[in-house]
């Protein structure tokens, strides 16, 4: 019998769970249906259309909700949690939804630190507490990577990095991008261990090895079809030198660290993480639904 | 008399000059017709309509030409002269254009260091050549940067920076790009005072300190119409401190600059690298045309 419906909703696509009362995954959805793809921002039409079926045949389980539904371009805005919070902190603000009182959403996670730039997360926050850790760094590869600290089982720290985004950008409307061709999606691109290794060696800044994609092409040291990899691997290598100086800055020298996401990018993770000596566990799929289990729990919610 | 003709033709526009056998420009022209734009690369056809008339009418006059002409992608490769090089090494090297006996162009610049990659100008060294300084920190922002040594007269090193083609594809491409507006051409714009404070601190590193973009709108401390600008502070503070770190790994601590380019572009370096503690000397706009000249001589074309 469902007990939850836990989704993680963001912001180009919803993965959905059916929870028994003993958090174990009945069935699991998959949706294209992001939040920034919701006709005319039609949040109830698309929630019934994504898990209508389950909520009819549920009648009294509720449904908790995380990542940017939460935001302001979401169904409602639910206030962020100031960081450090653990997952107690996130299950006593719980914002509701208007007019279905079924619906819940957990409040992403806001951190400021003097002299700082702020920084926020929306979903991360539900994973990294899915994983129900004590003491770790949690990286989450992706469009905005997050690298967040872990202390007490809660969240201490994190720091957004726009990783997967410049690579996106530069490798679709830069010059750099001209001379690439398609590199494979699995397995370690052609290329990425060079880049990996020069922005590593911290011989050139960001701005300045970026350029390296395109004069190595120029001199015959780098193929079109190693190019693509190379600039993953001058990216990646940039945000782990950032991340390790950010931690260094915080007193901190990780030797591992647990990492969260979609299986090619996480293993590409894990082949850069190591070569600059920090070791990694890689996590389930199924974080986002165990911790909004957790959270339902802790919010009496189940 | 026209004793002269040099263009300095680049990617996106060219600019040419009629000179006096004494160096003293006569007639100025711009045109959009940058070598991308050569329609089917016919660089004859293009030069003809650029110069045609010039050259009719001086008949002894000789054409030099500098920048991304000599590329692959222009006319005829002239192949780099390597760095450390003087202007004399430049007019040694300059490569004839099959079927125009009249015309040569300059050779860029290339840069190889142990453990870099390598690196390369086309058109900036003539610039440079133009200034005809001694000893100096020459410094040219645009799409990307170069920061370039003088040494006893030569060019003894040089990085490239792609600062300005990253801010322009975040700009138009990335999510950052979505909550700006525009931000007028002239004059340091709104924002950009705290996007370079913020860079310049070191408290972030480069991908990390973009996504502050993003949060300090979501905060309400930066407006719609300072998100460019922050922006563009942000990414050339991250140059100026990228450029600081590779003259100090050789040793030097520049104390001022000399700034070549458009105007609006190098008011705004010379007010960021005054934050730095770099004083700044802003170049006059023909020092293309005093290089193309100064190397003329030196090939004794005139």
């Amino acid at each position: 019998m469902t007990a939850l419906i836990a989704i993680d909703w963001g912001t180009s696509s919803l993965r959905a769970w059916r929870l028994d009362e003993g958090g174990e995954i009945l069935e699991r959805r998959r949706d294209r249906l992001g939040i920034l793809k919701v006709e005319g921002g039609n949040f109830p039409a698309a929630f019934d259309k994504v898990v209508g079926d389950w909520v009819k045949v549920s009648p009294g389980a509720p449904v908790l909700m995380a990542g940017m539904i939460g935001s302001r371009q979401g169904w409602v805005e639910a206030p962020y949690a100031t960081c450090p919070a653990n997952a107690g902190a996130l299950a006593e603000k719980l914002a509701a939804v208007p007019g279905n009182d079924r619906v819940r959403i957990v409040p992403g996670l806001s951190l400021r630190e003097a002299e700082a730039a702020p920084d926020v997360m929306r979903g991360e926050e539900t994973q990294i507490f899915g994983l129900d850790l004590e003491d770790a760094l949690v990286i989450l590869p992706g469009t905005h990577s997050k690298w967040t600290s872990v202390r007490g089982g809660g969240i201490d720290w994190f720091a957004s990095f726009m990783t997967g985004e410049v690579y996106d950008v530069l490798r679709r409307h830069s010059i750099l991008g001209r001379m690439m061709q398609d590199a494979p999606q699995d397995g370690v691109p052609a290329g990425f261990a060079a880049g990996l290794r020069y922005a590593l060696s911290g011989r050139a800044g960001t701005l300045q090895s970026l350029f390296s994609t395109r004069t190595r092409g120029l001199f015959g040291e780098l193929s079109e079809q190693e190019s693509a990899g190379y600039l993953s691997g001058l990216l990646i290598g940039a945000e782990i030198r950032e991340g390790l100086a950010a931690l260094r800055a915080r007193k901190v020298e990780p030797k591992d660290a647990v990492l969260v996401g979609a299986d090619a990018l996480v293993n590409l993770y894990a082949s850069a993480l190591v070569q600059a000596g920090i070791a990694t566990t890689i996590a389930g799929e199924d974080c986002s639904a165990r911790g909004l289990y957790r959270i339902a729990r802790m919010a009496k919610l189940i």
